[in-house]
């Protein structure tokens, strides 16, 4: 097993989170890393409260927390779901501070998506005890900043302000390579979405998940378009990445002609083929890391995988100390003495 | 040290390649990375053979190679450039076939630069010996994927089709933790720019480099502007990360318009600014890892400290294996046994 700050402060066997995705993360999937030893999130996205619910009910008992995108919360379908005693809440895409009070007083862990420093500085004045430092290669919406350098930049934010608040890595983390990678970079563990979207528990159709398992990870981008087909109204600069399709090719030069009165058959074209599975016509919902991934496995198995993989690596870890004079081919010229590592190395 | 079949490859102290930066890496800086027993590369950008000869000699003898932008380079260049005896030429941002024959004949080993699946193929058919999968983070040119799925998706595609080929990362890379993160997801090394950029050799204004150390990582974009400023033709889809800046706010909307005529002042200005090192009215290329940079020191400094800090990383790491039984607070419900990883660890 791999334990971190995160699996201490969280009681996990893995230090891994579920991403609450919208639509997808269902009670299933949610209960099923939860019972793996993993932090499951139930995707509260828009705010349905029915959905929200039911879905909650099918985790099955299981410890589960849930995620929401925050410019679409609001406290009273907070407070119903606080009721339920969540594990943690997320809150990704907006200003956390109206809610973290509410959250707080409930006694519940506050985690906080980032996409830049200023969301992270936000995060922190919200006294969230979590952060996610999402890159631009995840699914969904997010930014343009790349996991591998937002990542330590959090960390080093962390480590001047608010060295005891955790820090998740999130964007194109698929297998325990990223997972590795992830800790090697600060983080005390990963939110993965992608990869739990390829679960078998995920509420995606069938022919999305087939279309996913065919793609490379080239076969992604970041675009309106499935903002402006569903009229929704998301703040500047989020976009969402999709798989690439024969709707993101003719809709992405000007994604917000969707939004006519004239355009209401495509839409509803767009609508059943989300709804059916059609990869071509619609817009499945995941990352980069698609390239990564090559089954549609159960969530139990996914959450051992991603860990035995990353023992794998650590512990294989390519570090040898030789003795100066022992090389066959010293380089030509001095070597300076290392200086001191400026960055502490992982508390775990 | 660190030692992985890249540094035994090239006969190197240290798995650091340093980015053949157009303008920037000159003979000096080439030469200072060689002899601290990294991989120099001399940026011979878009191919002016008297810059090359001028800077080639200021490496001092040091066992350097060369990097070109391959759709600006020709046979006449590169025959005089293999005639000095390089340790490596690397192509980047074209297709390398058509100089490939000629490195390979000269016994210079070939490294290609990879944005894409597509462009690794390439690579490969080409005949590389070495492929490094560049992020979107990197500053200069590059395309859209993110460095943490890129690299273990080439490592994938190495691994089935060419695994003697070497991999190395680039893109987001200033500090050990990029290193350490770089060698989990299947790298055998990285290549590094923004962090030599700032080192005290690399012909950068000292204006730029004071607004580097003042950047954090959120403050660079991809564009066309210092393309467009230019006049150069870069081929689709090729954007360039530069710091943010007045100029890129005034421009990036319609980054063509810097071509017309009228703009001949605009034009004028720019280059002004970009030698004076003034920030504000220039493009300084540098890429998110600006924001992990807090000093400019010397190369052969930043070399060890890369793997001094790799090295803290790597030996320190969080796998820590716990009989099932130990445990204080196990996670309800049953643990799936973990499947066999699906990577094989480095070989190193």
């Amino acid at each position: 097993m791999i334990e971190t700050r995160f699996t201490r402060a969280f009681g996990l066997h893995h230090p891994v989170a579920l991403a609450p995705m919208a639509g997808v993360t269902g009670g299933r999937l949610a209960g099923a890393v939860a019972r793996a030893g993993g932090l499951g999130l139930l995707g509260g996205g828009y705010g349905e409260a029915d959905w929200i619910a039911r879905e909650w009910a099918l985790a099955g008992g299981a410890p589960i927390g849930i995620g929401f995108i925050t410019w679409r919360l609001t406290a009273s379908l907070l407070a119903q779901c606080l009721e339920r005693g969540p594990r943690a809440v997320m809150l990704s895409f907006g200003d956390p501070a109206p809610f973290a009070a509410a959250i707080q007083d409930a006694g519940v862990p506050l985690i906080c998506q980032c996409q830049t420093l200023d969301h992270a500085r936000a995060a922190l004045d919200a006294g969230a005890m979590t952060l996610v430092a999402q890159g631009a290669e995840a699914g969904g919406h997010g930014q343009t900043r790349g996991t591998l350098s937002l990542v330590p930049e959090l960390a080093d934010l962390l480590a001047a302000r608010a060295p005891e608040t955790l820090l998740l890595a999130a964007g194109g983390i698929a297998d325990g390579r990223g997972l590795a990678a992830s800790l090697m970079l600060g983080a005390d563990g990963v939110l993965v979405g992608s990869r739990f979207w390829a679960a078998s528990e995920a509420l995606v159709p069938p022919g999305f998940h087939q279309a996913a398992l065919e793609a490379g990870g080239d076969a992604t981008l970041r675009s309106s378009v499935p903002d402006a087909v569903r009229g929704l109204d998301w703040p500047a600069p989020f976009t969402i990445r999709t798989m690439a399709s024969a709707f993101t090719d003719r809709w992405q030069a000007d994604p917000q002609a969707l939004r006519a009165p004239a355009q209401a058959a495509t839409r509803t074209a767009w609508a059943n083929a989300q709804a059916a599975g059609d990869a071509a016509n619609g817009t499945p919902v995941a990352g980069e890391a698609v390239g990564l991934i090559h089954d549609i496995a159960p969530a139990a198995g996914i959450v051992a995988r991603l860990t035995a993989e990353a023992m794998t690596r650590l512990s294989s870890s390519s570090v040898q100390k030789y003795p100066r004079g022992e090389r066959a081919q010293p380089p030509r010229g001095a070597d300076s003495p290392p200086s001191a590592p400026d960055h502490p190395a992982p508390e775990v």
